[in-house]
């Protein structure tokens, strides 16, 4: 029974190609690990990063990446349209495959400890790896932005979990934690008006009252004259991806607005599209130990 | 990119334990093999094995255990409601990754010319390997059955592909080919009226003008009180699972009946389930590359 961790960390870097490249070489030509995907964006000045593989091996690698970021980018001189606190932004684990979300919080410590020790750089523990409440949002823990955490590190509740008291002087801080595979899941709606969109996807998301595990906002696809309500699933073992859908189309209806079509934007595990289909088909007993490609990789 | 293929033999022996065992033993401890399954069924007397691998490795543990088979089995003495003309009766190749189905006929080529030459066994090729339109349906080849075939080797047209010009004396014959995964799809109907039932399960199936690559028949579930149509889906890639399933449900709606719930027997590929979620979703531009499972198994 092998462990298969998923490692989907945020460099603030999407400009120079060098620079790049020799971070994301940390993750390539070794055993038990596998780069799926690097892609950066120059506005954003942002390199995101995923990579699935066995637990140690993914540890060694993304410390050797972190390394390599403090090395190469200075947050004084860095401009980009994504908000962003320090050269290593953000740093999820997600456990995929033989491995709970306690082992991958365990994980995700391991790595804080050995990046604040090894690289003088202040931890701060998120989402489920979070020490605190008021920790578990990264956008809460980020406010400020490099420029503005000098001043927030005076505060006694936003001492770091890992490292020093205060920011790394060229690479800022970092987020580090273990959280559940995200779904990127948006709902194309046949009608421009964004109004409409806006007050559905009001409705759907957790703070709107709706499903507990769905961030949601309306998106105008102009050049195809519709909006779409475009979702993030947080957690689709709970909030399933038909359950979504169903519930955009029921709060649609009110609007006489139909759903037109729908995407998946980047990877999916293959349970949140199985569960799915067993849904709309209505499949009794069903188990995904029947999953053919399930028993292969066992 | 290693090549997996699947392997599905059927062997006329339900009943004695230590024969099934010998024949199962072939297929494990074996690097790059995976035994997933197997049941016997004493009313049928018949061993069914599910086993997939790397296709030389596959290759080599089939024939060791059509060997034991043919050592063990006399068909003079077997009894069984399935219809059987061999010990072993039928062995089917199933290309499942990084291999195409040219590939996999040619595997159950090479399998045939091996135990035909080392067993003194006719072969009969069929599915997607026949070399004549005629074998293409085990059925059609089967007809007669162990008892029944010296007489029908006799015909010319019924000489075997390869190996001796008349039965194995007690091994009978064997049919080996290539063919799809076979998706076992049953949908369950709020009826108890078994009419009703099969005057939708023809018209959903292949030769009652229905469904390309669907089989189909009627069954009740006495303790349920209700009725099933069973359906074999023998190419999902072309005749998905959705599509049997509306088109039960459009059949079924003329008579007042609904769709109660619906099971899949055994094991299905990924694809089929991640198309159908896909149907429903009405995803677009989707990539079987989106699913993590996908690219983990690359």
């Amino acid at each position: 029974m092998y462990k298969i961790m998923e490692c989907v960390p945020n460099f603030s870097e999407g400009r120079d190609k060098q620079k790049i490249e020799k971070i994301v070489d940390c993750f390539r030509g070794r055993d038990n690990l596998k780069l799926l995907d690097y892609s950066n964006d120059e506005d954003h000045n942002r390199l995101v990063v995923t990579v699935v593989g066995e637990p140690y091996e993914l540890i060694d690698a993304i410390v050797d990446a972190i390394g390599n970021a403090v090395d190469l980018i200075d947050m004084n001189v860095h401009k980009g349209q994504h908000p962003r606190m320090g050269a290593v932004d953000v740093v999820p684990f997600i456990p995929i495959k033989n491995i709970t979300m306690d082992e991958a919080i365990d994980f995700s410590k391991i790595v804080g400890q050995t990046v604040a020790e090894k690289f003088d750089l202040p931890v701060y523990l998120y989402e489920k790896s979070a020490s605190d409440l008021n920790r578990e949002n990264l956008a809460v823990i980020r406010k400020g932005e490099f420029e503005g955490m000098e001043e927030k590190m005076k505060l006694p509740e936003w001492q770091p979990d890992y490292g020093p008291l205060e920011p790394h002087p060229t690479a800022g801080v970092v987020a580090i934690g273990a959280r559940m595979p995200l779904v990127a899941y948006n709902v194309n709606l046949g009608t421009n008006n964004l109004e409409i969109t806006t007050a559905i996807a009001k409705k759907v998301r957790h703070i709107g009252g709706g499903l507990h595990f769905c961030k949601a906002m309306a998106v105008s696809i102009e050049n195809r004259n519709i909006t779409q309500v475009s979702m993030n699933l947080t957690n689709f073992t709970l909030t399933a991806i038909y359950r979504a859908h169903e519930l955009v189309r029921i709060e649609a209806n009110r609007y006489g607005v139909a759903i037109v079509g729908a995407e998946i934007v980047g990877l999916v595990p293959m349970a949140a599209l199985i569960d799915t289909a067993a849904y709309y088909l209505g499949l009794e007993n069903f188990s995904m130990k029947q999953v053919l490609e399930t028993r292969l990789m066992e």
